[in-house]
């Protein structure tokens, strides 16, 4: 609506609502020149059909959309399928070029710009969360093992002769540090800003060390997460992510107050871990514990049978630690596999105060976790009393047989009429 | 893209790249200025997602979608559910106003806009359709009977003294020649525009009394046919429209071919009515005529019948007529109900070529129809082999009970098999 | 996902998932049984999703929606551009048939069945909303003025000698109040329930009388309005309605206090009306009274003037009421229009506490009353020093030129430079 | 609506056509059965509301869609902005899991059905592009680029030892062979298929190669492109990709035909290669070929000068080689770079007949063709008649100030009043 249309506009209706109208879409065109100037997360979030709105125009920037143009290439941009091409909103030509992932694309004006617009407003949500010294942000369209593999091989390049990696074991926070020796941070973008899974975030202190492993990515890439992270952004605004930072500061504060509470009711203990804020464990040595006769292989048993109780229950991502669990990679095995240390020596289990966690969901948590104590319990009765598969209920044994302890102990419950 | 955010754009991406994407946002631009300086269907049918950031914008400059606006009344086009906001692209504040259903609307500038534009591109699509000396059209949000009662009541209005209207008994268009009498005609959208149920189109050589007819709606009502028949004239554009219409031409010829050709291998004729440019009529009389013990009687228990094999073999819309069909509308007795006249000798159906029915729908149909006569044969020889209701199988009772004379004839066609 | 496809997706993936996966759809599965047997608005609101899953379900019911069927009629539900088939979720054969807007379509049965639920679901939110006596509820596809006009003809149609309606004239509750007589009462669904302008609910503690409505409304109509309410309703189920009116409550109660204390500021008073719990007027005597010299007629302009200072603020719905405003509709002169009375003293403004207003916009409107005060008190100033309207600068000049009191307000401003 | 709801429903409208919905309803469920049985491309393409439909019903089996469950891990699936929970039908646990991008994912039974589905309907495509001896195909959630180097880092890792990579030097295609070595070919989806770029589908006569790709891709990866291929393929169905594949030859001949006929009229020839069924090379020796003074530099120049006419003229895609190009990537220097060679004696241009071209666009391009030469001689007569800079017109010396020949030359056309 500019000023010839709205002139002709004028010709159908008032030209005072006209004008009121184009006041409207020039705060639009304000929201746009903020973010192009300031290239940050705006204060207040985006309306989400104003998020579409820059979308659809970006898009139209882009050469597959020009009305008109011929396009006698290979690649150009078609999408056969409708609905892939809305919710793309028309952005086919992927971001980057051969030879650097954050390169602009000639044919692209539009998705360039919402790339570049992306990382410097990755890169001021990096800030935001507390790391001031970070200079340089890209969104890396590869999930979080991908993007360790990108940084790894960055580093190869620069030290064609290095053979090894010193790798800390102390969870997944681990394999970060392997990178952060060069000065790279990846952060995957799904756990941190709530996207589906697919970006992640490298950023550093060193713009170079950056550019090195956008260089490193060989060719074009799905512009998909970059377009997840940038609605997400601009529709949260710098307002939004403190109240999410905020809101999941104090819903750690709840699940460990709760948990300790818990704890106390069935003698067990919160297992110190104040550098953690994000998970927090528990120990099963009381409740799993079980007599000498049944050993540590007894608990790692009944261990994995209070998870599923969990599980049937409706948990999902409260994982069980048995003691002596052992995995092998390649050549390597790990003792007490997902466990910090080899010999911690009872079982215990994590729960994560992750972003978008509400304290209702806590408090539904811990009833079910006194709800599972109590089906767990009768479980373990009845497997002592009744110990021969031969005499489970048939449900009972189908589930076991299909092979999930999860749905074996579902069954067993509805056996009981107690699900 | 306004010249300022250009400039702010092209220090995140070359100049030249930023100004070619602004070349593509003026072309959309420029698609606006023709629409609003000629008020027609463009020429060439618009992308859908240019359509839908049309509306996007229209939407915007709407009081609800202002930014920091304040609402202090009671209709503010708050809209609680985002799925339903999302789907009238943000339009909450329907169209017209306490008085005249074609009015602007003071806090809807883009509402405003859209339906004048509406109006106007109806009124070219009317023209477009041959009738030349249409001077005036409106979109009504309601489907065609309730347009008709619109119609009557601004002619009551105008002649408070007249008691009759005077019905020429002549199929559903007879229905219009009473409101034509008045200079208006009704047209329904979405049998001539496929578009969902819920608009018509009233136009006539009198702009006045188009206008007497938007007065006559008292207050406001909803957009959402008006952005129907918008989006869809924008969509097909004038080149879409013709080739629709003439499809349409070339299909109803290929289905008088078919039917006359079907007609004559089973003994039936296709009834001739030349002025009638999409239905065609086939006789029954051989087919369902039955033997003289039966009757007229027993004729229309067949048509029925034959009716429902069609419908059970997946063919809606095909209209069997019974002679003899009788229904009372309060205190009047038709004879011949659905049919043309009173007394036609015997049954028949209709089938219409209609907007979007394709040359391979015509030959599928045909197809059906002679799989119907067999299955018809099969069931009438049964019947009367059989004719106590008791000895029929239970699927087929349990049909009857239902109610359903096609679920009958289905449940008949499984019970033997040959569905 | 039905038993035979779960078997087959168990031949990909391991079937404990594929059981999880079905359990998942089986809770669907029980949201819509809960649905089709309690026929009320579920106790907790469903996700968006599901709302989408369900109108695809009964979608995918309609004819128009059948695999492989001949629609050979003259309305078989084709829908032209694809954008608008997805906003209506391939609904198209609209609600009702000639004779009965409340009757089932055998060509939809999905459509029918999301009619019935939505009638129902209405029902029970009219009865939510403390109209314990209401027995049936109709949505009817036309805002609350055509909705009048129905209940107005169902009752001539019920004593066709009658020739008066008895108008009690206090603000728009009145006309409700001619209707009621006949146990019939309207309420508008965008202002009740937050969807766009296009439906009414017609409710009443007699079946009877809904039912003659619905006949009354002749033929089909579209299902638009429908879809919203019962889309509305599910989404935001039992517990979000309870919220939205105790939030309206607590927010009315917040805006007769911070109404009251500027009154007090101001010299004004807030206008006594216990009975009406959603608008509060406040005198603007002291404010826009002027001197006696300019009498009844300057007040009115300066009310008017004072109204429009308000909307160059961005806030739309507060009305202003000047007294001496008359007007006339047909052969009825009305004096005090837009007042509750014929000579109430002094000019007032009305706020109104609807649905969704929250209590920071309560406190943003009344900091924008205050600028507004001292806007108006500088624009009164202004125009006795300078009252030749030659020597006013162009923009104002030309926005006055343009029609619209608010513009040229909002030019002074500007002018001013205190915008 | 299963059973129950079936049967509750019939409480609301006519058992008859609740059975006739479910008999729709049951359509969907056999296109599903079809799909999970036969695991190949549907013979005749899905609706678009039928493939979305699947999509939300995969999406509800995922574990972050449950409703009621408890999410206590890090990773649950939340994602923050609608929109973007939208676009992605709900599905946000991305695929695969540390280790292997095919493994199926506990956390998301559709997901991870659907990655299945997806890469079976690609083998299923791959043989019916002729491939018929391929025995497994993959869908990585990467682009070309990325693909080949996992295919490469596939073979090093079977190969620790090997140092060197063949690189045969006959255009793009030529690095797949790299990787035909090792019986891998990747195809880029956007190219083929016609989806937004961030896909390759990698496939084999050889499953283990195919899995030894997957387990070497660390972690888990977008859904996206799986979905986008996975709908279309759905959407387009068998016959519309054999349809789409015979279209493209057909307009490649008419791309042949064309272009012979023009280069004849301009003294130019088609440069023979019966090989290459995509692309078609066109010599510009005589048009930009220049006099003996210029030398080869001259003719590099007006082949990019003939080149940047054509894009200020819409084309796109339409590559110009010019002889002598070099490019130096690390340590090595190619000559003739862009070309198939490094001596072809004049400059050239490339035309392709991919995916999705149509005969009208060829028809437009060959105008084009003639309108540019025109254009670019006489661009070549001014230049030689004005050689100094500073001598051109304002807008033209910007544009070359802005870096773009295309822009330049833009804007000497507009100039010259011509554009």
């Amino acid at each position: 609506m500019d000023e010839r249309n709205s002139a002709l506009a004028s010709r159908l209706i008032d030209e005072a609502y006209v004008r009121q109208g184009r006041q409207s879409l020039a705060q639009r065109s304000r929201l746009l020149r903020e973010l192009l100037a300031c290239r940050t997360v705006p204060a207040r979030g985006w309306d989400e059909m104003d998020v579409e709105r820059l979308l659809l125009e970006l898009s139209a920037m882009d050469s597959n959309n020009f009305i008109g143009s011929l396009g006698l290439g290979e690649r150009e941009g078609r999408v056969a399928c409708p609905l892939v091409r809305r919710r793309h909103f028309g952005l086919a030509h992927g971001i980057g070029r051969s030879g650097d992932v954050a390169a602009v694309q000639p044919k692209a004006a539009g998705s360039s710009l919402l790339v570049k617009l992306a990382n410097a407003l990755v890169l001021d949500a990096v800030r935001g969360c507390g790391v001031r010294r970070a200079a340089s942000a890209l969104v890396l369209p590869v999930a979080t093992g991908m993007a360790v593999t990108m940084a790894i091989l960055t580093l190869r390049a620069a030290r064609p002769a290095a053979r090894y990696v010193v790798w800390p074991r102390i969870d997944q926070k681990a394999c970060f540090k392997a990178i952060l020796t060069a000065g790279l941070e990846p952060l995957s973008t799904d756990k941190n800003f709530a996207v589906p899974v697919g970006g992640s975030i490298v950023f550093s202190t060193s713009p170079e060390a950056v550019r090195s492993v956008a260089q490193m990515y060989p060719g074009r890439a799905s512009a998909s997460p970059v377009v997840d992270i940038f609605a997400t952004l601009l529709y949260q605004g710098a307002a939004g992510l403190a109240a999410a930072r905020a809101q999941r500061k104090a819903v750690h504060a709840h699940l460990l107050r709760a948990l300790t509470a818990w704890a106390e009711r069935h003698g067990e203990a919160v297992i110190s871990a104040p550098r953690n804020p994000i998970s927090i464990a528990v120990t099963l040595g009381a409740i799993c514990g079980g007599g000498a006769a049944e050993g540590a292989e007894g608990a790692t048993k009944r261990a994995t049978l209070f998870g599923s109780v969990l599980f049937a229950r409706g948990v999902s991502g409260c994982r069980v630690v048995a003691p002596g669990a052992t995995k092998s990679i390649g050549p390597v095995r790990f003792l007490g596999w997902g466990a910090q240390c080899d010999d911690f020596p009872c079982p215990y289990f994590t729960a994560a105060a992750a972003v978008g966690l509400r304290e209702e969901d806590v408090d539904a948590f811990v009833s079910k976790l006194d709800v599972a104590v109590r089906d767990y319990q009768r479980l373990v009765r009845r497997e002592r009393a009744q110990p021969a598969a031969s005499e489970r209920p048939a449900a009972e044994e189908a589930a076991v047989a299909a092979g999930g302890a999860a749905q074996a102990v579902a069954a067993a419950l509805v056996t009981e009429g107690s699900s």
